[in-house]
């Protein structure tokens, strides 16, 4: 049993809290369809995400870049936004910004064929950099057109998305990526100064290469960026099965290693030094048939990095809100795998719950551990969340000031015993598709279990393997009605 | 631990199983409220009751009665359906039928001033029967023209209420009620025969001479009535202190015996045998003062009754689905110990759940105990319920039909560690008036606790002191898509 | 033909447009009735109120004051907050703020008996006025801890309703009235003194010699009022036939000396001067059985008066949002010539429109005359509302600024032909009670007809007798998508 | 003037109104988008048609045909229903089965590469028709494990698309139509005898000969199917400038015989005489992007079609309900043309009035003629719609019943100056993104004017140009309140 103390004027640290920063989305015309807008709506109702990032803005299934042969047989670029307002519309509904991700290639603007994922994203330089940057300015005017200036320039950018993979950028070359970044760069601060614009978006492979040379190359360039974005995954060796893929989490510190040394790339400038980090996917397994995804561990584990990634980075977008996502297909079954927060049924996962905790912690850092931590608001009102990343239940006792004579607490579990929807899902068979009463259960499966307390001094709590426990502490005033006693209401008489 | 064997030719009962054929209501007039309609709202989503059944249609606040004078002096009555007519909305809106509950009466029709209640319904005679049985036969004519005649006669009809209690009939006077119920038990006959009318709606007072005589007066009077009412409370001598009432509950077979009773006092009259008993209020205390009814014992206990009420009873209405009432004046706190199954804030109460698990019940049944029954479809799909009236935790052990290899167990249980919110809000420190933040945190904590099991052969569950257990068994067919392997899953790797 | 001519440059004055200040409303009690909510909601929607005002703060319904004996035997004062808490939340609901009014009498707290309308609040003194500023006080203390000092202190107060009235104050005495004018501003200044308060509440009748009194009352006691109001009501001569009034409307001009007359009063006194005054009840008829109220030339009268009211007052508020009100009883019929901007069935009547077009006006005043008025925004935006009380039709011309090339006009029109549901009503047989067929057939009866027009220089409009016309005009440019024709689309090939 | 005479014994015809049996929709993907559901669900709340046809049900955006490798590297064909389910049960939701076309080709079963439409519609015969019968199989049978066998089996069926044509069938090669007629044929009724199987859905290219070539192959194999379903579209010589086409209206009368030689040659065969004919689309124009489908002038036109198709067909379903719709790539702006009976935005067009009211008519039709038709439900209700294809307005007078002292008439005018959207899209300057203001402006401006009168003996009207006019008369009983006089009301005094 772990004992923490907390004092009335014990010393507190600032928690550097981003899990509410921003999150990830599968492509961008999917925003179309009425379940991820569901999923998304029960996302920003429960937890309330700043900016939302994925991919596909110029994909063509957004049909915004087309062509036509003008009198003279020329090509003439003109723009579609109508399915881009159905989906800005739909973000402003739920109260979220988009992440700008500029990508992947109109397949008309393009100058290869390589596509990537199931859904055929262009993943080619485009033939003109003039039309790609007529086609950034275009799209960025109107966005500023409908949705005012102040409000647009709030909107990151971010160029490309992990050309550091030959099967996200042609060859992954290195030289024309810069080019690309360089021109977009140019191109959007043309449009708005007040523009943020990062990059370069890339995941752990070569990573430490790629970072040193995209700084080296905007030092020379005397690019003044706002941000440099990368992924972060941690897991090891999948193994596929059929439609799945099995995977082995690596320890977090290990990982974690990763974005210290791209933190200390970008401070090695001093024109760049704490220039703010954004991790703009990050997720345990990175492969979007990961029953991980699903699981108790999964959610333990985020707990985990959620108290650790605010150290070198200023955002962390978990990749993804929902399972309405296409890369490998569409998804056979409920439980699949998914990168989501919630499974096809909106039904919420373990590690929704998470980032809903997360979301409620106070601004002061009392304590932080391996297991827990615990915050403040730096008056009486305490809360905090502790997991279990082990095969064991472990215990803990909260010691709370003396000052206060009762303590109402309100806790919020998450472990395989409850809000533990992939085991019910299993326990009725693995069905492809739920009726609408086997969704109904398995959402209801899926809340946390919630309990009040009252303790005069202490509160103690155990975390059973692969829970996630969050808990709020307030001092408890009784105010009974004139005649109501509750012991004699329990006595039963 | 008790052992139930389930095999698959056992013997059936067929289980009379009216839990959901009617419910009470606070007085009409309240009816026209948003939180009452968000309370029923809620009641006919998770349970869905056939009628309703309340006080107060011809009382004052409904206007419905209505008189002026007339060029010569003379008083003339008019009446006025529109508040009747928006009640009446609301309930086909929400899919519940009306129980005509005929009373009490108009003060502009009454011969005297006493009144019931703090919102004082006038309890006294009409002053003309002529008067009262146009006001009867007008307000059914304006139904039937509203609603069509064919819904409306399948409304039943009920003369009065209580009127073996002074309160609610001037001086307990039998012989003037068998008046009021022969008058309009004829006018609304001479509206439509196919009316099915009862009465005399008795408490447990003297009902065993009020119950023989009317019987008598109806033989005499050769009144072809359609149902006969009464009322049925189990508890005995309150103590009041400030707000509140604090009772003793008696045992549930010794109150059954009432009901007995009145069963053989009908069959006595070879024209009666048979005919439906309608008990129109039953509740444990019939004060809407007693913090009992906010508690789990308090659902365990109906759960045990409604195992037995249909053995002599056609219909028993819980007496009420909410807590938007005031026959003792408005509640200070949204815990009160009102009869409603859903407390002020929309929350449900422990009773709620006994509800709705028997309304999920199946139609044969194999089981009936004392703390306990079970029920099938005639197929291979269990449901049952067991409960504990004891201070000390109970098990039972089912046993299932062998020709099934695996069996899908849903359960769901309300016990004082689960759907208990009475005791978060003692928890709480019993706040009178509840923030949106505290409405939010109760109604999560009043759910039961579902969980699913698999089984091949036998399920085995404890139920905790006044804690309602129910569940249901399907059998359960794997159908895993490609390459999952939920043990790999569990195993993390 | 009218012609006002628009110009860059013209003189522009700043147009006191209190349109939607405030608002009134039936008995706070009814405020707990879904179609109340439904009413206002609407009203809220389309055109957006601050502040709502009605009586019944403190009448029994609202069941706020209770007493109970002690042990000793002695009363002892109680306060239940279960309805005012429910009224209010659903005024935060629909972003409606409570202007305050103090009144009536708790029957607990009176010296007498005496009630006004057929809701029967109690118009008496109290009969301890310290147990009266002890409600006002407590209820006020309850609103801060509820909804937080800095909202609730932005609540007007207002002391009684009016009093010089002897049927809303036993025997209209002016002294009581002052007594607990003084006593009842201390109490609500001791627990904030950010509270605005006012008084004396009063109607037209004796209305100078009491305004004048109760000024010098203040003066002499050094009262730091906050606001004076009155009341104010554009008819004579009711004359009744059964449920209903027919009234003689007064010249508008006439009308409105009286305010004028009022200002005087209270700018005679320097430390008085320029005090805002409210008037807290305005509308043609006092009656709520007026069928002129549900009429186009309401409307037109409305609207009329609304282009002058902001000279003499800082709020007006129309006497009520909806018909959901029993002062005279509950109505029999729809549209009964209730005050409500809404007819019960959700209806919208024309003055409803009225108050939704001055909402949408702009700041600046450009014209005002006795048929209309037209506003800008101080750019290139107008809007206008022109009304007609006579019998025939009147036609206006706008010319507009030469520097726009085309003007989009978008017009709504409310007369006898458009936006008139009364007669729509009375073609149906004026049904009591309308099926839901017949609600919606009248509320789509009941929208303005909406049309858009595009014209080079000038605007020409016609409004028939008793219409309402509003407009607004703004630059138009026309963006074809490439090959749209509109000519030959009308051409139709 | 034309005048018709109504008597109360007239002979009467039965009408055989169709109207609202069956409507198109885009491929089935789109019922994914939420914007989609919005439009339908708008059109299923004031039409509600019973059911929806379109293409794509196995197209690669559906995701239902998948194949992958196994161990022996053999080709293995599985089924993905998660898609088709979301679409299934929002047409559940919305109270709408599916026509289920059989189309197109999944990629992966598909012999050739030919595609039809920017979405490329696979069009070309499978590889392999065992494969394909098990696809249409496993389609069924997952639909019946769903939905219930007794309600799929009344979900027509229909082979593929305009095989007639090139583009949408390889080649038009009727020999392989017909075998995939019939290999189609047999699979499923292998599955349930009760499917309603039809073909050969071809459009007005080449149509007699196919069809009699069709009717000949059915006859020689014995197939005893159970519709016969062609296309039907009225226009000639589009002519393409930009994003648009103009179009050319062919007499109504001329099309027309193109059904009655369909009807004639099915009933040249004793086995097919009567046999039900659906006419699975038809409209106007055959162009999604001709302006002509958002005129007042199209929902004429309409008007008159809809009063003759039932002489000939069992169906004739309009192609389509909405604007979200690929064909031709994604519209640039809400009106383009489309042939939805509701714009992008959810504006509802002239035409979809025309449907709603044909939806409102009764089942006896008193009288048909060029320009109008009258019903009657066999008592004292009547119900009609007019119409004006010239350029000039038309007046009608009808004589109604002498039996009835007072008519009550509703009716409802859609014409150029009211329910014109276009036009006012025009006017605002034909924005490419409307604005919320302009949506909501837009939406209102869509509704028909809807007025009452009362008439003692005849109804006089006149049609505008382009405008459709429906009414509904019945006899009009007066029943005021108390007191109330409508002509002292109008009086104003």
């Amino acid at each position: 049993m772990e004992t923490i103390q907390l004092t009335k004027n014990m010393p507190v640290s600032s928690f550097h809290n981003f899990a509410d920063d921003c999150i990830g989305t599968g492509r961008m015309g999917l925003a179309l369809q009425r379940q991820y807008q569901e999923q998304l709506r029960l996302v920003q109702e429960k937890i309330g995400f700043k900016y939302i990032r994925g991919h596909g803005l110029f994909s063509d299934d957004m049909a915004i870049y087309q062509e036509y042969e003008d009198e003279t047989g020329q090509k003439v670029a003109e723009y579609n936004f109508t399915y881009l307002d159905m989906v800005m519309d739909f973000y402003q509904e739920v109260g979220i910004k988009p992440y700008l991700e500029l990508g992947f290639m109109p397949q008309k603007l393009a100058s290869g064929d390589q596509t990537v994922f199931y859904w055929q994203g262009n993943v080619t330089p485009p033939r003109s950099y003039e039309g790609w940057c007529q086609l950034v300015q275009a799209t960025l005017q109107h966005l500023i057109t409908r949705y005012g200036r102040a409000e647009v320039v709030t909107w990151p950018v971010e160029v490309w998305n992990e050309p550091n993979l030959p099967g996200f950028w042609q060859d992954a070359d290195m030289t024309e990526y810069f080019k690309l970044f360089k021109e977009t760069f140019l191109a959007v601060k043309a449009v708005d100064d007040q523009f943020k614009v990062g990059g370069p978006a890339i995941c752990g492979v070569d990573d430490v290469n790629w970072l040193q040379q995209f700084m080296a190359f905007c030092h020379e360039e005397q690019l003044a960026i706002d941000t440099v974005t990368r992924h972060f995954y941690t897991i090891s060796d999948p193994e596929t099965a059929g439609h799945y893929s099995y995977v082995t989490l690596r320890e977090a510190r290990e990982s974690l290693t990763e974005l210290e040394i791209s933190r200390s790339i970008i401070d090695d400038y001093p024109e760049y030094r704490g220039l703010p980090m954004h991790i703009t996917e990050f997720n345990t397994s990175y492969r979007p048939d990961s029953p991980l995804h699903d699981t108790n561990l999964n959610a333990a584990y985020i707990a985990q990095l959620l108290s650790r990634l605010g150290e070198t980075s200023a955002s962390y977008s978990y990749w993804t809100f929902g399972d309405i996502f296409e890369e490998m297909g569409v998804p056979f079954t409920p439980f699949h795998g998914g990168f989501g927060l919630v499974a096809n049924g909106n039904i919420p996962k373990p590690t929704f719950w998470t980032f809903a905790f997360y979301k409620k912690l106070q601004k002061n850092c009392l304590y932080k551990g391996e297991h827990g931590l615990v915050t403040s608001d730096g008056k009486e009102r305490f809360a905090g969340i502790f997991w279990n990343l082990t095969a064991e239940a472990m215990s803990f006792q909260l010691d709370f000031p003396e000052e206060v004579e009762k303590w109402c607490i309100t806790s919020e579990v998450v472990d395989q015993q409850t809000a533990n929807p992939l085991q019910s899902w299993h326990d009725l068979g693995e069905p492809a598709n739920l009726s609408a009463e086997q969704r109904a259960l398995l959402q209801q499966i899926a809340q946390p279990k919630v309990t009040t307390t009252v303790t005069s001094d202490s509160y103690s709590f155990t975390v059973q393997p692969h829970g996630v426990h969050y808990f709020e502490a307030r001092p408890r005033k009784q105010t009974s009605d004139r005649g109501y006693d509750y012991q004699r209401v329990l006595a039963g008489r």
